[in-house]
């Protein structure tokens, strides 16, 4: 089934979208909000379930039109979002391109920092950002939203705990981060927004692009009308989703509706691409001795989707505009 | 006013406590849980303030004794967890011990991290670890409760969004943080659980101890009965709580509930003591060559309290042991 959220007060409405993104019915009877849905999955997932087949069937009662313009992030707001530098190609190649040696760990050791769950957008709702010189920087990534995961949980039992997959921008403001790196607390002000396609949808939409562990298929990052990659995001995942669940349970629980990101998806040699601007500007240095490519300036466009093997979208469409933000005076 | 959750589902049951913390009240027909009440502020704050004080006076209805062993966390869960290290002494002592130079921004630029605000457990929970090797210790904190904060805020309009103020245990594990803190990305799997007193108070709660930016009372860590320190927590606090405030909203918003910590309190010179074992190493490191105190053991306890000029308890106590977990098979 496939899952968004309305925008509606702090959580959202939960509504149910049809599997062609076309048509969709409220889910209040089931549960509010997804939160809640997730808070009681094992009751609510069978209810939404019959629902959504309902809806396909074009059976459900007072659907209507679904328009992703009017979507929240499914999850409007999250107690927890981890996301993983998962393909290692691509942060050997960020190195590569400021001449550093990557750790030999780093294949062997998944790279997780705490992302901001209270910062999440919808999918067509501007990115605001104050400044242009903070080096504006998409990064489109895949998610997985899990259950309630017990501390300690091996890779292999962490796979029954994902839920729903989705796909996120993972807004990075790139000239913050050499200075927060370098005080080895992680990310903070580096990373404010994410955005979330309008819809998630369980494993069972995937089909044979899901194996439990990844998914394998091409995920598009488009800037400005031009395609700037189209990577696989079941190539070259280092670490899959179980590992890293396993990984951010070692020492606690994670509760029902933790976003666990792949990070930025990229492919060994880059042929198709990027799925954000640091790599194709570390490409460029690597090639060039310098970047040529600039950060995102206001006004530009990215969108960011994933399509079936018949190309169908799946997720809907991430379709946004950076915008300049006045703080308060 | 004090407030509180009790343990009830995942989100607790809002009570309010009176002043002494010997009697209570539920307030759900105020808010039926604290994020809830933080969700409309404007209009659950006084409402509840006038319960607090038919409770102070003796006159709400149904009053019960407040018991803080049926407390969860006063936000059983939250939507963002940002802790800072506004001790620049406590760093320095750190590095000193480790015979590491202290970048001198870190005395200007605030060092925060993001904590995992699902993994919040009550005053009285036991802090479940699987492993005495990770290097269990506590760090005494005060954190701030902030309502809704537009980004770009100034320190200045950032003291109006300090709604509540509590004590928080954020349990480390030292052993884990070397490798994490390496990679740049920051703490993950060292830093699991965060426990909370049992009750959050608004800042005319604290009279003039509280001067809008800082807490000026000692904050006491005792382990198995001893104490191990009570720095005052107003003091030596090179970033105040309106500053960490700031510096988190730089480029992104802040949801209400809003954790924000100050890091383990810390005085120059430690003559009253720690607020966590690793200061207490590191001080035996810089004077004997090596630490001899050791980091928790399972069955440990930790009490971690402030006391008003006139003795009493302000948030309630924070008394919890360190008990052995077991991962599912």
């Amino acid at each position: 089934m496939k899952l968004a959220s309305l925008k509606s007060g702090r959580d959202g409405q939960l509504i149910v979208v049809s599997r062609d993104l076309g048509e969709a019915v409220a889910a209040a009877d089931i549960a509010p909000t997804l939160q809640a849905a997730l808070d009681n999955w094992h009751e609510a997932a069978p209810a939404l379930q019959a629902l959504y087949e309902a809806l396909c069937a074009g059976k459900a009662a007072n659907s209507f039109n679904f328009d992703p313009g009017r979507c929240a992030a499914p999850l409007p707001r999250a107690y927890h979002w981890a996301d993983g530098s998962a393909y290692v190609t691509h942060v050997e190649l960020v190195r590569k391109a400021r001449g550093a040696e990557l750790p030999e760990s780093f294949w062997t050791d998944p790279l997780v920092y705490m992302g901001a769950s209270d910062a999440f957008i919808g999918p067509c709702d501007d990115v605001e950002v104050e400044d242009e010189d903070w080096g504006i920087d998409f990064e489109a990534e895949v998610v997985v939203i899990t259950d309630d995961v017990p501390a300690g949980v091996s890779a292999e039992q962490a796979r029954e705990h994902i839920k729903l997959l989705g796909l996120v921008n993972d807004v990075s403001l790139r000239n913050l981060i050499p200075g927060e790196l370098g005080k080895q607390f992680g990310f903070y002000q580096s990373k404010p927004w994410t955005s979330f396609t309008p819809v998630l949808v369980t494993p069972d939409e995937l089909g044979d692009a899901w194996d439990g562990a990844k998914l394998s298929l091409p995920l598009r990052a488009t800037l400005n009308g031009t395609l700037i990659g189209a990577p696989n995001a079941g190539q070259d995942m280092t670490f899959d989703f179980p590992t890293l669940i396993a990984h951010c349970a070692k020492s606690r629980s994670l509760m029902t509706g933790t976003v666990i990101g792949s990070g930025t998806v990229s492919n060994v040699g880059s042929k198709v691409g990027s799925c954000c601007l640091a790599e194709v500007r570390c490409l460029e240095t690597i090639e060039h001795g310098a970047p040529s490519t600039p950060f995102m300036s206001f006004g530009d466009r990215i969108e960011i989707e994933m399509l079936d093997a018949s190309g169908e979208s799946i997720f809907g469409k991430i379709d946004q505009r950076i915008k300049q933000y006045h703080p308060p005076r």
